[in-house]
């Protein structure tokens, strides 16, 4: 039995047996704070929160050390000096190897200290945010800011600069999409932008927003969202549609995909959008290959290709013309007669229009790049030392007036209406456009192999572009990182024109 | 500092400290598994089972493993040589060292090998078993059951004869309830046998169900079952509500803890008296003292006592005349006409019947002793050598028809319809009888000082009752061992007479 083992691969094989056993075990734990956290948001009893952030912060120091100790390093090093193992680096194993290599290395660079203190901060930062944008008192959480940004510089210190990075930032943003670089975005956001403006200024206050305002009782809202995510192919049986103050995912396992979205009575494309947009992350968890559960294959190439698929079935499938063919009956069919007089193309024009406001969040698919790009580029001043955050309300009022034509009333309606910078998510942001452009070249390949696409979708039938998905992206996990990812499904690198195409297509549609 | 600290007990306080903040992180871990396991119940979807099975078996290890290190065993005993801290025998640290020493002996004393090999058995005769009761075939289920009995009498074997028991079923009871001893309960229960068969013979047949069959909608219903939970006092911003296929309650601290029920139309009375059992679970649970969460003080004196809170908030209060005077508008307000011709004294009669019937947890109160008895006795007799498996259908068949005056039809409705053997949980029967005998005395010391009690219930005003019980049973918690409770609550012994008196009461009311 000895013999045999060596014969396939000697010691270094069985290192790599037992490294993937340990980091199984690691998965299985963080996987369980995972569903504490979404119990957290959906389920639990109000006083219930003292108890469960030590359940939290207990799991998340059992999961630190068991992964960073030095046997899973150990065994790391042994892995990575099996050329066998890593000969094709496509390979289950070497991907793996990769990933593991990628979020030790990480880990292990950050003090356990400034780990500490960094949740700690994060913790207090979130409470005084909520507080200042309750208040709209940007002086009170500006002291927290300036911590989180010397804490987010340390981090930054401590990781270096990733290869092919110029500056420190580049450590952070690199964490949330692999290869990610400020300088690039530069390069990729600034054409986008004034495209964008000019779009924005060619067709505000072209279209009618006939949906808003009709009331639609929640448990019939509740059966749309579940009728359209089941249409989406999400599996019912592998997840669950809950409610919660800020809609999420939490994927524990593909098989347990846990998906929420939030309801107003008056506001059914609030649900709606929220739903679709999560059935879309929550595809993708349940798409994952299951065969390779709690190792690092089995898990997304990065944030920026998750919220592409989020968008994809948010915006290219949820709001097209096809779409509302098939969905303006069941409308009339749940919220009575109150939604019988809309026409597929009314629910089409409402749901596409370009009018910049002032909530990144309620925003439509063509302004919402500039709320990013305002983002992106504040917090590169602000990381960099050329913005003092004492001056943020005033740059941040000045870019939505420049760059949306909006005046921002007060900062809980501008610089404070964002969770990220009090949860020390600095490099996040970006990842939000990359899943846009992302998702619009996803979809022109797409188009192009499924020429019936529009009369499927007109029928509720969508299992065509899930299947699509499944194969070219959802089944590969981890294995290419993003910028490889898009070449191998669109044969182009990222291409922000077809973004931009997709765009003048619907509103000239 | 240094000083300080050992002039407040020297190393040994020191000692106390760390074990205290070694048994909280335990805790925390397993109160973690609770949550989990409360999810597969209530709301993971159905393909979650595998992964979660694999969470759980995780987090079973690493919590055994935290809690019988060498480290907590050392702190323990140190602990315990500290004179000061155990002098008061009522003293929480007292109690935490107590409990802790019998939980550490206990586990540490069970071979690891063992431990897993029940736990598989465990699995996968609890499968068997469901398909055993499912086709009523006891054949398929007896070897798994002639193992269940082998592993539990090695079990006991390690554990060894309790102090003041006689026999290795004792140390397997002793778990659930600290102190019960099979000749004990021997001595307990014969009298009471033949004075309930008395009561059901003079009883039977009597009183007329008219709430059975009536038909609520299961919102009705849901809503019926939050409002008595409230009014009895269960805390919804520490605690939940939910749906599973059986009832149970899930305690992860007193700030958040689940119940669970089930409904069916044309059964009113099968929610509520889940709901109503269940509640009083949760309220001993919500009463425990929130300060001393994560260590031993913070829980129920035994499994016995546990029961007697649930079948107090059950029967003694949620079946009594007083209650339905109150519920009964509630009824008709939630259910409609169809319930209004329905008076208090109707729906007292219906629900406090003497009829004997086949499954234990559809009985009566006056019957349910029966159906235990059998239990106990047959379990006994299997596990002494003195009953051949084999023979468990006929013997159990003979003692239906001998108690119960009832003919078993079928094995699924006879000696299959219970999960515990399968389980492994010999010794634990014999806790719900007395928690009904529990609960009686408990009811009529209250009864004693609460003299207003009844025109407080048919008000709707269950505070009074509430108090009581936080105060003389829940905030101990693990103080009193439960015949010590007994004493305290009661100024005497458990005395079965109390029951059979609230019993005779009930049925010439």
């Amino acid at each position: 039995m000895g013999t045999r083992i060596r014969i396939m691969g000697g010691m270094t094989r069985e290192a790599y047996d037992r490294l993937a056993a340990k980091i199984r075990d690691v998965s299985l734990l963080s996987s369980a704070s995972a569903l504490l956290g979404w119990d957290q948001e959906t389920m639990m009893p109000e006083k219930g929160g003292d108890w469960r952030a030590e359940q939290l912060a207990l799991l998340a120091r059992k999961v630190h050390e068991d992964f960073t100790s030095d046997e899973v390093g150990e065994l790391l090093a042994a892995c990575e000096e099996d050329r066998e193992l890593v000969s094709d680096p496509l390979s289950v194993p070497a991907v793996v190897l990769r990933e593991l290599r990628r979020d030790f290395d990480l880990e292990r660079k950050l003090p356990a200290d400034l780990v500490a203190e960094s949740a700690s901060h994060r913790s207090r930062a979130q409470q005084v945010w909520a507080r200042a944008r309750k208040e709209s008192d940007f002086e009170l959480f500006r002291p927290m800011l300036v911590r989180s940004l010397e804490l987010a510089r340390e981090e930054a210190r401590c990781l270096g600069i990733p290869e092919g990075g110029e500056e420190p930032w580049d450590a952070l943003a690199d964490r949330y999409e692999p290869g990610m670089r400020a300088a690039e975005l530069a390069r990729l956001f600034e054409p986008l932008r004034s495209e964008l403006v000019e779009l924005v200024d060619r067709h505000r206050g072209r279209r009618k927003d006939r949906l808003t305002g009709r009331r639609m009782p929640v448990p019939a809202q509740e059966t749309l969202c579940r009728r359209v995510s089941e249409a989406f192919g999400f599996d019912f049986d592998a997840g669950r549609l809950d409610r919660s103050t800020h809609p999420f995912t939490s994927g524990s396992h593909p098989l347990d995909v846990r998906i929420t979205t939030r309801y107003r009575e008056e506001d059914v494309m609030d649900a709606l959008g929220s739903t679709t947009h999560e059935v879309g992350h929550g595809l993708y968890e349940q798409g994952l290959p299951p065969e390779h559960a709690g190792l690092p294959f089995c898990r997304a190439s990065s944030t920026g290709i998750h919220e592409s698929q989020s968008r994809l079935w948010e915006n290219q499938v949820g709001r097209s013309l096809p779409f509302w063919r098939w969905c303006a009956p069941l409308l009339t069919e749940l919220g009575g007669k109150d939604f019988a007089d809309l026409s597929p193309e009314e629910l089409f024009e409402s749901t596409n229009r370009a009018e910049p406001s002032l909530i990144r969040v309620d925003a439509d698919e063509t302004t919402y790049h500039l709320h990013i790009q305002i983002r992106f580029e504040l917090e590169l001043a602000m990381f960099r030392g050329d913005l003092d955050p004492a001056d943020l309300p005033s740059a941040w009022n000045e870019r939505y007036a420049a760059d949306l034509g909006v005046e921002v009333p007060d900062d809980a309606r501008g610089c404070l209406q964002d969770i990220h910078w009090s949860l020390g998510a600095f490099g996040y942001f970006p990842t939000y456009s990359l899943g846009n452009l992302y998702a619009a070249c996803f979809w022109k390949a797409l188009r192009g192999e499924l020429p019936d696409v529009d009369e499927d979708c007109a029928r509720g039938d969508f299992g065509g572009i899930l299947e699509w998905l499944r194969s070219r992206i959802h089944r590969h996990g981890a294995r290419y990182r993003p910028a490889e990812l898009c070449e191998e499904v669109c044969g182009t690198p990222l291409d922000p024109e077809v973004f931009l195409d997709y765009l003048r297509d619907k509103h000239e549609a």
